[in-house]
């Protein structure tokens, strides 16, 4: 079976065998987690990366009063810190939201692999291109978009990157997040997210209730977010 | 005289004979474009990159009512488009704020270099962390901080990433940007954007008039933005 990193960075390289032998290093350390554990602090040296296996973690960055900002949630495939560990210090906290399993990655692994097999520099490279690219719709989120367009956007971007590692599909997917971790991803209170979220279930849109997200009215959502899933560039393997 | 883009990477990594010959190789086509030429569109496909080596360009999305969001500003030593060149479609759009001078760079040339040069694959990567930590920054100003402080972290921002590649320094820098290009990187309004920086000089904190940004009180303003150039990794090289 296909680890969700081999999935995700499948859908833009068509990998070799080489890739798939450097790629399988990656997993050598694996490490679990508990649910609310700080992997990754702010200002932290030397510290690891890691490739999330299962469950979900998020990363932010918390400010001098006390307030959180969430810059985005980690699922199945994706790195943690990988930018941190290109620099001298760690720019942002990540930790689980979940119960999760990840292979814990040195920049040395990186480095290495890099020299050995080139094609995969090209698809990590990808890969933080595209969490650049979510980053980027977040910001546009906080600064161009309503309450209920920002729930959309959010909510149609997790269910479409779960779908590229086979978590999900068009129904809707289970979802750990609490009121809190929406309202500090979308700069909404937990009082104006669960009246959005409220709005929305009774317009026939989504519901999210019992862990699960549920798109009621898929082609509704994408209307309203104006959601195009170009920036995900999923539609897979473009180098050949 | 070295390139912008070298001296920004000279952060990171030592470069070697090897990386810098192929780094010359980035700069092949120079290409000279005019103050508000748009050269790359959202949605457009098959598009180049750029490296920008004179004057000042910007990276932006369009909302369907036609509001714009600036995602950031590039500098002499930034790529344009670098992120969406590995991708189908290109995710934003970007264009001279003043005229550029800027070498075209294809996603071949860039394969091409990795394999040949892997350690230049590294310094791209954290050439792309480093804009993608800028993004989370500019996230965080439109998620939680105010509207001074927001205009003092985007300032001192400028001001030490011009300081990297040779110009300006901690008395301040020229500055192309109005009004309107602060409003929408910050979300703010140009009205607020005015009232903002007469507030902040009448503070004594910053000038910012006929071009230039005066950091009146540099240190004054890095304490009320709480400013940590860690996010920037600049006191390279931490490669060698």
């Amino acid at each position: 079976m296909q680890s969700p990193l081999t999935l995700k960075l499948s859908a833009f390289v068509a990998l070799s065998e080489t890739d798939l032998q450097t790629l399988e290093r990656y997993h050598r350390r694996r490490r679990i987690f508990q649910a609310n554990h700080e992997l990754i602090h702010e200002g932290q040296k030397n510290h690891s990366a890691f490739i999330l296996a299962e469950g979900w973690a998020c990363s932010f960055k918390v400010l001098p009063d006390g307030e959180r900002q969430i810059v985005d949630f980690q699922l199945p495939g994706d790195f943690l810190g990988l930018r941190s560990i290109l620099f001298r210090t760690a720019d942002h906290s990540t930790e689980a939201v979940t119960r999760i399993e990840a292979s814990e990655v040195l920049a040395t692994d990186i480095f290495d692999s890099f020299a050995e097999a080139p094609r995969l520099a090209t698809a990590v490279l990808w890969a933080a291109s595209r969490d650049e690219a979510m980053v980027v719709e977040h910001l546009v989120n906080l600064g161009r978009r309503s309450a209920e367009e920002r729930m959309a956007h959010f909510l149609l971007e997790l269910g479409a990157r779960l779908k590229l590692v086979g978590i999900g599909n068009k129904t809707g997917f289970d979802c750990p997040l609490t009121q809190y971790h929406l309202a500090d991803v979308l700069g909404l209170s937990a009082v104006h997210v669960n009246r959005v979220l409220r709005q929305m279930r009774e317009q026939g849109l989504v519901t999210f209730q019992k862990g699960r997200v549920t798109f009621d009215d898929f082609a509704g959502l994408v209307r309203l977010a104006d959601f195009d899933t170009d920036y995900l560039d999923q539609d897979g393997p473009l180098l050949r």
